[in-house]
């Protein structure tokens, strides 16, 4: 589909798992119309200014704000710790996970493309004070980049409310000033309220671009950037997807395969979407999807306002170590899943199993000298595949040819089309999510909010235990 | 149920979640016959010389060993690194992830309870050249805990045979076989024979406890041990969870409620059994349970032969961080799903929002000042319970008194015991995994391992790329 990516989806076909389990080609006929229309609709929601996470891969404008805030803050910075949880830490991870290596923050200075990254999207204390332990002792080469769009998530608020304490206490305001970079609404909000008043550098959250379709704009690039992830290869690999998602036709565009597979699949029962990369780099590409996929689509109300209760559960998974963890259920449990491997060609490095010396290496294992770990792996995803299919279960690959900046790019926005039109097939809004205000509603409420007296009763009168 | 852990479930009741999604006592009084015959049929396979996991806690010479061999290994080693995958990893990950902070393997010695721990639970080359790099250099101080019960583990097997093949090279033959210490079956099988053949040092991998069983044995506990966590105390945590996990009465045994719950709403339709700790210290308690539930009960024959296709697909999540990720989707997609949450009670730090002052706070802000991040995480632990609750999803709470060796020790006991009785309510029989083997043959046909022709020709032909 582009030069990064390939879809393969024989391995879903009735002609691999059999006529109950498995798409016949007429099926994939009979909807082709329905998902022509749906991508045409969104190219003229696109047209008309939505949609705007499409054309961030186009936006150099914004690939240069964000490349001038690295270039400015990254000799001094040991340390860059992102503040944001959800969309303002996922894609940031992901990318970090894919293009770096797992030993990162380990490294050396000298090894490393740039300051050790530490994305803090939770609360936990323990966590939390683990972290600024480690940090303290270079308190003054360590960036703070707040992430938020209102200012009002009580995760994100807390953190920085925390942060912006300690570095005014141990280096002074102009100083605290200096180490925060806040990614922000660019015109309102409480987040913006404050780096106004309070003079800090801002980098924009993009108007019309929803936390998990925001990967691609200074949210996630900012500190990929820091780290030394070339994000004009980024952005490119997202331009070089951005037209084959946008095709007509249902066989030429992988987003809407991807989108109308799932749809069908779900409609048969098949609710639970497993992604499985065999690569432990694309792991947490699998954790940023598992958000896109389940708040985009499960809603209680379609657009025409009735109830449906619909929505597919993503589920993450990774090869070949979930194979002795979930592979026996994936195989005979309930046949109410559809996997995708994350397949990677040529990977970046290997490391070669030694021929065997005959006395010092058993016959049993003898197979494996001289083979390589990737070559082992890659047999590993081939042989589950296989398994799966002999157990009727339907398959789909994404193949990276390798782990590229522009794979990854190329993968966040097919993902994110594939959404927007799973969004339609489905019926629903893909991009709002109504359901999460009642559990912040709830924690201001137990946190004391003024306003929230009555929804604190409440609570309390419904005795769970606080 | 112990001075460590608490069960709640009152959320799960039709009380809280209404008649069409809630469970009443009365069902609970029906299934209790059927659970007081599974709990006594487990004792009497127990006293039979079955379920030996059971006796783990109460095995004093196994303790006795393993902290022998940590106390001969722990000086001089500054890096542990431990090849295995699956039952041979997630519980050495579950105990270093909830007993030491998230920050570890980056903090000088002084400050580490032993050496940096690297669990290489899989054939990933990237990752695992990155941690040989990072390792190299300290090579003459770096032990490898090799664990696998026959040694025929693929990915096991090729990573012990990387890793001698680099001792030997480096530190010569003695020094390489100092630096390894082998966990396997104290008899037979190929791993033993290379102990015996090469003079490695062995720990017993129990005889009669399955992989995803064996967490409180030596597969566990000596890397646990080696990084300074009190093995003792875990223990000891199970052993007070022991009693009560034996007791026929279904209300008065925290294993059996787990069980018969999770299978009642299974039979209604509830296949999704999500984990959430609000705790990113259990994180992986949580995959840790997701191999231990999936591969237990996923399977497609009952004890009597018969075809069922039986499982639920157990998911982790992790609060508060999943509130921006999966909680749209459990509120408003298919009500399919029950939820535990992990939630601790007593924090070992807190992290204290600084008190307002005034100006400098915006007033949707204030809320939070003067509060912790403790009592804010566990306000969203509630507030999501609240939001799911009226949103008629069921929920389940395992509180912790705090995250010590003693509860996690009790946690593990907790879940192998539901998982034995789940298993019999469910018909299966959980302690086998027929279904992974075709992975592994198809691994073997793949990697040209002699004897496996016949299948490498039946897979080409599938057309599964390879």
């Amino acid at each position: 589909m582009t030069p990064h990516l390939s879809l393969e989806y024989r391995s879903a076909l009735a002609d691999a798992v059999g006529d109950e389990h498995g798409l016949n080609p007429a099926d994939l006929d009979l909807i082709a119309p329905r998902v022509a229309e749906i991508v045409a609709q969104i190219e003229r929601e696109r047209a008309a200014g939505k949609r705007r996470y499409r054309d961030l891969p186009f936006d150099e404008a914004m690939l240069r704000d964000v490349v001038a805030a690295v270039t400015r803050r990254r000799g001094g910075c040991a340390n860059l710790v992102v503040l944001g949880i959800g969309g303002s830490a996922l894609g940031n991870i992901a990318l970090q996970t894919a293009l770096n290596p797992a030993t990162y923050n380990l490294l050396p200075a000298d090894r490393r493309g740039g300051p050790r990254l530490f994305v803090m999207d939770n609360v936990d204390p323990v966590q939390f004070a683990a972290a600024l332990d480690f940090i303290e002792p270079e308190l003054d080469r360590t960036c703070f980049n707040v992430i938020s769009k209102s200012g009002e998530t009580a995760e994100t608020a807390a953190q920085f409310l925390i942060a912006r304490d300690l570095l005014q206490h141990r280096l002074g305001r102009d100083r605290a000033r200096e180490a925060i970079l806040v990614t922000t609404d660019p015109k309102s909000g409480t987040m913006r309220e404050i780096v106004n008043a309070e003079g800090y550098e801002s980098l924009p959250v993009p108007d019309g671009v929803g936390g998990r379709f925001s990967v691609l704009s200074a949210v996630g690039l900012f500190s990929a950037g820091m780290c030394g992830i070339d994000l004009a290869a980024v952005l490119g690999g997202a331009r070089a997807m951005s037209e084959s998602i946008a095709r007509p036709a249902l066989r030429d565009n992988p987003a809407a395969l991807i989108a109308a597979i799932h749809y069908m699949f779900y409609q048969r029962g098949k609710r639970l979407h497993v992604m499985m990369p065999y690569a432990a780099a694309l792991k947490d590409l699998a954790d940023w999807y598992r958000q896109l996929w389940a708040e985009s689509l499960g809603k209680r109300r379609g657009l025409d306002g009735r109830e449906v209760f619909v929505g597919p559960t993503p589920i993450k998974a990774l090869g070949a170590t979930d194979q002795h963890s979930q592979v026996q259920l994936y195989r005979e449990g309930p046949n109410d899943k559809v996997f995708t491997f994350l397949v990677v060609d040529r990977f970046e490095r290997d490391v070669l199993i030694p021929p065997a010396a005959a006395a010092d290496v058993p016959e049993v294992m003898r197979y494996l000298c001289g083979a390589s770990l990737g070559r082992l792996l890659n047999a590993e995803q081939a042989a589950t595949e296989y398994a799966l299919t002999a157990s009727q279960r339907p398959c789909l690959s994404i193949r990276f040819e390798a782990v590229t900046p522009e794979a990854v790019g190329a993968f966040f926005l097919l993902y994110e089309a594939a959404t927007s039109i799973a969004g339609l097939l489905f019926g629903i809004n893909a991009y709002d999510q109504p359901a999460v205000q009642a559990g912040k509603d709830g924690t201001f409420a137990l946190m004391g909010r003024t306003g929230y007296e009555g929804l604190a009763a409440q609570i309390h009168a419904k005795k769970v235990p606080t």
